[in-house]
Parts: C-alpha cells; structure tokens; sequence
C-alpha cells in the first residue's frame, strides 16, 4: 500500500468467510452439499437494506474488489478504480458485496477445497459451474446479508454475464443491472481461444489429468501459455502497439530463441509466468467452461427478447471500441434484445485503446457515465428508503 | 487425386532438388556453406526466359503448390486454385517455380538436415532464417534456372514478405510483385501470438532444447497447440461463426472436460493433431521469427517510402476484408507507401469471411483481379519476346 492511504480509498479491508450448510443444486445434476463462500463488503447497509450492490467477477477475479488487504499490498483490489468513496460505486452511498464465486480459488470452495467424500482436494472432480449456479449461490447470500433485493448487479465481462443472468432468473431481486464488456453468449472464436487456453493446461505434464495437488506440483507451463492467450485477447491490437511497437529489448535482432527480443515477448511471458504462480489451473478450466455454457437464450428456444423479457430491472450496457473479446457489436446485441424486450436500457460505447482490459481502466468518459447511472441508483434507494420510512411512520 | 484429373490441374508434378555449393552469407552473420532447395516447376520457360513466374510460400508451405503427387493424393498442392491451366497463373503462358525455402521441413535444408560439421541433424543450431537470406537464396535458384528477371514474384502472408523483400533488393530481377494478404512488418499483436507458439513448442518436455530427433520423439503437444493458436488467427470471427456457430457436437452440453463439445473445439484439436504429425517443430519456430524480424524499411531509417523507392517493378496489393492477422489497414500502409514512393500500383480489397485463409480460397473477385493483372503480366512478357527477337533478326 501507498504510505498514504489515497483519499479516494476504502482503505484497509478483510475478506470473510461465509459458510452454507443448504445443499445447491447444479446445472450439471449435481448437488454441492455444504460450501463456504469468501466475501468482502465495502460501505454500510443501510436500514432498509436498499443500497446493497452485488459485484461479479470475471475469469481470474475474486472477492477482493477494493481497497488493501495490509500496509504491505503494492495493488488494491481489482476494481479499486470504480469502488470507494466518491467513485462510480460510492462506498459512502452504497453497501458493496464482493465475493470469489464458487470453483474459485481465493477461499471460497473450489478445486483446491477438500471434497468431504474423499478427504482429498477436489481437484478435478470438482463440479463444472454455470453462470446461472453461481447467481443461485448468490441468491443464497444475498439472502444470508439480509438483501431482499439488490440496487445493483454489477460486473465486467464473465461479472457482466453473472448480471444479466440475475436480470433473467430473479427479475424481482434487482432494480438495475449493469453488464459492462459482456456479451450473450460466446462467439465460436471466443470458444476456440479457451479450448486452446484448456489444451495448454490439461496436456501439461504436470496436469496430472487434475490431481497436481497430490503430486505436489503444479501445470505451470500449461497454465502460463493459457494466460498468454489470454492476454492477447484482453489487449488490443492498437493498444498493443502503443505500448511495446515493436521495440527490441536488446536494441537489435539477436537471432537466437533463447531469450525474449522483442518487449512484447517479454511482457508476456512475465504475465503468464506471474499468473501461473498465484492461479489454480483447475479453477481457470471451470472459468473457461462456465464462459463457453452461458447462453441464457438457450432456455428460451435461443431467443434473447424472450429471455430477456422476464427481467423488470432497468439496465446498463457498456462496451468499448477496441474491445475485441466481446466487441461493441455484442453488447448492441444485448441492447437491441432488450429495446425489443421493451426494457429501460441505457448503453454507452466508450473510446479507449485498452481493449477488453478497458472495462478496468478509469477512461474519464467511462468513469463518468458510471458515476451519473450509480448517482440515479442511489437517488431511487433512497426513495423506496424515504417511502418505506413513510409507510412506517 | 480424382479419378479424373480436373481439366484445370496441371496434373501429376514431381519436385527436383537442387543442389548448391556457393556458401550463402546470412543476416545473423553465419555462412551456410552448401544447402539443397527443392522446387518444382509447371510449365515452360520460353526461349526468352521472359514467362518466369516465382511462388513464394508461407509459413507452413513449401514447393508443392499444384497438381498431384500421384493418383493417390486426396489434395493437390496448396495454392492449386491459382496455379494451373487457364488458372490466374496460367500454365500454358507462364514458368512456373515453387520451393521449399530454407529451414523448411519438405527437403529443402533445414534443422532436419544433418550438419556437416556434426554428422547430426542441425536442430536449433540451425542458423536463423530472414526474409532477405530466402530471397538471396532465391536469386541463386534464379541465375540456375536461367531467368534473369521473374515475369512476375508472387506470394501470400510471409509470401508476400519475399516478394516485397525481392522488389526492394533486386529490383532488376522481376517486373512484377504481387503482395497477397501481407504487411511490411508485423505488429506487436502478431508477435505475441508468433511468441505464445514458441512458447508452447519450446516447453513441451518433448522437444529437448530442439534435439528431438536425437531422442525419437517430437514435441507434438507444443506444436499442435502453436497450430491451433495459428489457426484461430488465420479464420475470422465471422467466418467462425459461420463454418462452427456455438454448434454441440453431442446435441448437449456434457458437463467434462474430457471430450470437444463445441464444433468447433473438435476443428481445432483435429488441425492441431494433424499439423503435428507432418510439421517440423525447429522449422515452425524459425518460421515464426522470419515473421517477426521481417521489416525491410529498418534498413532505411524505418522509413517504407525510402525502402520502396528502390523498386523498379509494378505492384499488385491485395488484401480481405476479413482478415485480421494482416488486415486490409496493413496492405494500404505498403500501397500508401508505394504511391509515395510514385510507384505504379494496383489495390484491391476483397470481401470475404475467410480471414487470412482467403488468399488461398477462389473467391471470383480475387480471382478475376488476379487473373487480370497477370493477364497484362503475360502481356508484358509477349511484347519483351518479341522486342527481342526483332533485335535478334
């Protein structure tokens, strides 16, 4: 952490563990008997319990969305730019829940977790999640925090999708939903970048088709190479450009394979080298699939106006122009389902070179049109609060 | 092959090797003292050698670009839908010579070939491969072939790198380049990828530092997955989407990970387990750094202009609208530069949903152009034949 703590900060926070003893059941048929659920939260629940705001995370996130864990971080929380006093996600208006989602790997029950039948991890036999299993945990603990309903869904990307699962699913469990980078479902070509990502970590020799724990060791090359993919989808083209061009580490050709030449080799290679070091290769094949299976359509006879016209929420869509993993063109698809499904939907397309990253990224136009939609979020919590308020007085 | 050779095929074709004893002086500074280039050629030189015409290949291409090897090919060479009787390269008008460039895995010598100095295959020592050193190479291949100056130069992708290579550097040599699918350099995003293939090959525990074939095996995980990484930038997201949708192969999702669910999960595992059991790994990764290090305008202060101003030949760019490995943006940088540089050039961007792999598909438009344009070729030839043999007499 900064020896000061930035103003616009929630400052020092503490994850919690949430235990659930109710067995949930799954998409796949499954049952999870018991499992515990890691949060943080940020803000005070006021007392109606109206200002409550639930973020999803994407791929590789977790329940630490904001503000530090000890002096000692160098980084905040993932999405400290949007979370914490006087920003988009105000801390001083709204209570923010952040949690890792089940099949995770920062504490809440996952792969690495102890399958009680077995006394050993999970590993691989851990159930392969749905979107849609993740947002009925989190009916769960949204009903644990005492929120009957939700001022917000939030997330980006995979969090996007979990919001607009919730808008389908629990139409009466939220007002607004904000669904930001996301898309309906994956395109073949999203699909195909995750099947290389899972080929990458289950052909690793230190796979050991799932059961590393066991074996002490960990699919680090696999789970590097997958993250490098990865990345390269969560950068654009242009942005790519301005930040490495084609500059020579060495300031000339080496020709030699040894050592990476260009900066951009070298700054892939420290992600996926980093990533494969903090990451669980289990949990990012359960992410890679979970992404692959959304397609909420689908239990509609694939049509996203009749899915969509069960939600009663209003909506915000964002995407960004370089954003190439799930372009502009796939968040109009959302919009115009929802125009069609005669829902209140704002949409912005924010110029930004950052690609799919920019969904983290505090673009000042970005920022703004967060902050106005969480402002008109906050001014109906506080009306539904005045009129309860009213209604017991 | 058919059982009827198509009226348009050349027909059975068989490769020549050829050898050399003149040691080529490469760009990393090593010598190769002797090499062998197989080729194969359709049709005939005329008296003049005026009617030349050379196919430079791709990435995973080499000298086999038409016709069959015998009655028992399922396929013909790979570029067989430009190359042929009545066919955009015509083989009743033109010579035609394709081969497989050094470093290649088809003949040609390369990391397969034994080094002379060792008795063992090269493997990695094999020297790292330009552009410029193929296009030196090719020059020889020129002189003992008897043509003094190619009708026309002519390749796709990394292709097209040579013959803008050979514009810049021999211009006396040819009359016409013809650029498919090309750019003047890679962007950072291109290397990333290149990079993400070598990563995967160099840690498969198979490859031994590139001694594979020392060991008896080859690292097939690491170049299945480097295929399958290409792959996805060769297609487009929308002809993706097209050929694969979000189509299951088993009607449902199956909740594992044990087998391809998605079409196109299974499409890409096949290409990939395919590739690596016919590609060399060592020729891939030189491949994919000629890719890298291709970028003619360094030599002339990273101006393209001044590196073009060389040229004395006409240019035919063209570029698909689809393709995003080397967009239609890349191909008007190089007309962009030609035009400033007053060259004579031709530019057509063709519509198509086949990404990259559209230069390689008959699309009637592109072929038309193509067609076109070496119509004039085949012209120009006839006039210089007769222009001589009026001197002659």
């Amino acid at each position: 952490m900064p020896s000061d703590i930035p103003a616009d900060s929630i400052g020092l926070v503490t994850p919690e563990t949430l235990h659930f003893d109710t067995p949930l059941a799954l998409s796949c048929g499954r049952v999870l008997e018991s499992y515990d659920l890691v949060i943080e939260t940020y803000g005070k629940l006021n007392a109606d319990a109206s200002n409550a705001v639930l973020i999803c995370h994407a791929l590789s996130g977790h329940h630490h969305a904001a503000g530090y864990h000890s002096m000692e971080d160098r980084k905040p929380g993932w999405w400290d730019s949007a979370i914490g006093p006087g920003k988009p996600i105000d801390t001083n208006r709204f209570f923010v829940v952040a949690l890792n989602n089940l099949g995770g790997c920062h504490g809440s029950t996952g792969p690495k977790s102890i399958n009680p039948e077995t006394g050993k991890p999970y590993g691989p036999d851990f159930p392969i999640f749905t979107v849609k299993d993740w947002v009925n945990s989190q009916v769960r603990l949204a009903d644990r925090l005492g929120v009957s309903q939700w001022a917000a869904v939030i997330g980006g990307s995979l969090g996007g999708m979990q919001a607009m699962q919730w808008a389908i699913d629990y139409p009466d469990r939220l007002r607004n939903c904000l669904m930001i980078a996301a898309a309906p479902k994956l395109s073949a070509q999203n699909i195909a970048f995750n099947e290389v990502a899972r080929q990458a970590i289950s052909k690793d020799p230190m796979f050991h088709s799932g059961h590393y724990y066991e074996h002490g060791v960990v699919p680090k090359t696999g789970l590097a190479l997958a993250r490098m993919v990865g990345h390269i989808t969560y950068l654009s083209d242009d942005g790519m450009r301005e930040k490495f061009g084609r500059e020579l580490r060495a300031g000339k050709l080496s020709f030699d394979f040894n050592n990476p030449q260009f900066e951009v080799e070298s700054y892939l290679q420290y992600q996926g080298e980093r990533f494969s070091t903090s990451f669980d290769a289990n949990t990012y094949l359960l992410m890679t699939k979970a992404l692959d299976y959304f397609d909420p359509a689908a239990e509609y006879g694939h049509d996203l106006v009749a899915a969509l016209s069960h939600a009663t929420c209003r909506f915000l869509v964002v995407s960004f122009t370089t954003d190439w993993r799930f372009s502009p063109e796939r968040s109009r698809e959302t919009v115009d389902a929802l125009v069609a499904a005669q829902k209140e939907v704002s949409y912005a397309e924010i110029e930004s070179a950052h690609g799919h990253d920019a969904f983290l990224i505090p673009n000042p136009r970005y920022m703004a049109i967060f902050a106005a939609y969480m402002n008109r979020v906050d001014a109906e919590s506080k009306a539904l609060a005045n009129k309860e308020s009213n209604h017991a007085s």
